[in-house]
């Protein structure tokens, strides 16, 4: 087969009329297919069902006695503190549990940080134009709240060992307006990669400018392998050694361990950063849903019950990232016009397309009922300068339908390549 | 019985010696007794058992078809939507169904009035030293959330028809920097009264300097009548009458409904300002849990569920508050000592001592393990400039220990008294 760029305006124009006549069939079927967000599918969500019925009107008390109908515990019932201490191997009184959003976590603690300054600090806000690095392609809700608090995003590369670390450690230790950066170290949404043990360990040796700078180490997918479990350094230990030990916070959650809408998720750091956050938070909340953790407890036992559970996980996921790997390869493999990432883990594909495709080929799958995440998504602002990657969420639809929104996606793929090539 | 403020020197100090040996026995007797919160009991959190099991891997959708076990749903499932706008006699698209902390939807509404600004307005922080209006004696966890947004607390009486507003009108129409105020309309926290409707009227006839001047209406006991319910009007209606639309933001909660650390929440404000909250919520959260908005929509069911089950309450509740109110009366009505509240509603009796005795009393209780609600901890910053005011909160306490606190209580009161007697 030719790549595309090796092809003639005779044979592209060819192709071309070919491909749209395909489109149309596509288009006229009126699908509706989504792989739009990362959301785990019916059968993920069914594995946990009897989550639904646990507890029971003899079983309401946690291991320290507490009444979970009731209020108390700020930060978690013991039970939880110990499964996610376990499973991020921190100790518990490095770990807050709360309620159903990590995201509402992150959200907060930037806002607080914002407000109020880390620790004892001069708020964010008071210090002048507060920016965060942000390694792009990378999770567009991250950019969000930056966007929310007109925080500045500057975007760094990320490859295969995760962001370009001469830059980050370049940039964090010139410039003391830099307070943050996003991470998403293991399946990095969206290219899936999973950040080196050199990345790592560099980001705990970060000297920065600013001493109230801070990593958002959103570790979403720690326990979301494909195959084995791909374990990367302890952040928090590494810090601690290397004379920044309240420098990161980490995020973790459930919500594609249990259920998405009902899950318990966590933040972790220092134990001094977190007694800080706990002392805030005596002002900010009752605390969290005590009975959902305790149900979570309960299905789950501990971490090895949780890591027992992520195999079932994976066994439905497997077969859909396959699918896109395979249909990817078939359908595009030898055209030239796309690369892709083909992670062991996490909930996306990150796709490459030719420069100056990506929307074109987003608002071609809309036309035949195929949503995507929006182009540019993927960058800060929305803004991807080379137009270029989508990313690829198949975890939701039934492989049957997968099947059909990838064939689609790959006619659009090759359409708009064929489009651009004619144009240049 | 002589007040003791007509006794003799020699009468008191006799008097006072007799009181000390009585309270030598109950410190020696080495009690552990709590009324320092407004916390449901045991009793009432077991009427809600059935909750704990009421969903099933069968029933996890709600009304509008949305698995309640996966994303989506920002402002809570239409079931839950219904019962709150029912139950405050509102719309659905005037509510925003939330988890479990109604402090918690209070403190993130004051933090972003004061980063982002009341809709598009100016960040209330940006425009100098803000304000609130306080009606004091009142509700300890608001005054901590001014604390932490270093907003400055301007104490307002409040009377048997709800704050002076005289002098709320006087300060709301004539300083711009005035940007919000606390109201408890409904049995409020901690002096039980309820807001006349003249009251609740003019609140919402208010003509304040500031454009972004919001009354917080936390109707917290909303629902939490000890004999039948007394409605108070209808703010949110009264205000857009009043050319007020989006004056007022109201939150109401189940915490003392169904349980206390596991209920849902609610905020309601005009149909505009709700959808800019909205707005706000895509950057901030994936939305509450709504396997617990759907739990308590089959356990209640609808609006009159909800009036059923609050019966329940009362009928547990009404002899705990009979107690308090006859002990006082029996113990110390007699001595001109002590006047105290004795509401219909809600969860807590205000009780003012002599001047200048709050504090002694409380640390008196102490001493005989009898937690009370820290004194002057219901005035903005722990000041009781009276040091007179202590919060009874009956709720939790079984009917023995209550009893057995409030006669320690009483012993404390008459101590104290005696004290502060001889040495005026």
């Amino acid at each position: 087969m030719k790549h595309y760029s090796q092809m003639s305006k005779t044979e592209l124009t060819a192709l071309k009329k070919e491909l749209e006549e395909a489109f149309s069939v596509y288009k006229k079927a009126g699908r509706k297919l989504n792989m739009t967000r990362g959301v785990p599918s019916d059968e993920q969500l069914a594995l946990c069902n009897e989550m639904l019925t646990c507890l029971s009107a003899e079983d309401y008390k946690a291991a320290n006695g507490i009444d979970c109908r009731n209020y108390g515990g700020l930060d978690g019932i013991p039970e939880m503190k110990k499964i996610f201490a376990d499973l991020l191997e921190l100790t518990v009184d490095e770990v807050i549990v709360s309620g159903n959003s990590s995201l509402a976590l992150m959200f907060d603690n930037v806002a607080v940080n914002m407000s109020h300054g880390v620790r004892d600090g001069l708020p964010w806000r008071r210090q002048g134009q507060v920016k965060f690095l942000c390694p792009s392609p990378g999770y567009d809700r991250h950019f969000t709240i930056c966007n929310y608090f007109h925080i500045e995003m500057i975007p760094v590369a990320i490859g295969q060992d995760g962001p370009d670390m001469d830059t980050v450690e370049k940039m964090v230790s010139s410039d003391p307006m830099i307070k943050g950066i996003w991470c998403v170290p293991k399946y990095s949404n969206p290219t899936g990669i999973i950040y080196s043990d050199e990345t790592v360990k560099r980001f705990s040796k970060l000297k920065p400018a600013a001493d109230d700078f801070r990593i958002y180490w959103d570790n979403a997918y720690a326990f979301h392998d494909l195959d084995d479990n791909k374990s990367i350094p302890n952040i928090i230990r590494l810090c601690e050694e290397n004379g920044n030990p309240n420098m990161v916070y980490v995020f973790a959650s459930f919500s594609k361990v249990s259920f998405a809408g009902a899950s318990v998720t966590c933040m972790a750091s220092s134990k001094s950063n977190c007694e800080y956050i706990r002392k805030r938070l005596t002002a900010q909340t009752i605390g969290p849903d005590k009975l959902n953790q305790l149900r979570h407890a309960r299905f789950f036992k501990d971490v090895q019950g949780v890591w027992k559970h992520m195999k079932k996980h994976a066994d439905i996921l497997k077969p859909k990232f396959k699918l896109v790997f395979d249909t990817l390869a078939n359908e595009l493999g030898d055209f030239g016009v796309a690369q892709w990432t083909t992670p062991s883990g996490g909930y996306f594909v990150s796709f490459d397309s030719l420069d100056g495709c990506a929307k074109r080929i987003v608002a071609l799958c809309a036309e035949a009922g195929v949503a995507l995440t929006p182009a540019g998504a993927t960058f800060p602002n929305g803004n991807d300068p080379k137009d270029r990657n989508i990313r690829i969420a198949p975890t939701c639809p039934p492989l049957a339908e997968l099947g059909e929104a990838l064939k689609i996606f790959c006619v659009a793929v090759k359409l708009a390549s064929t489009e651009k090539l004619l144009a240049d």
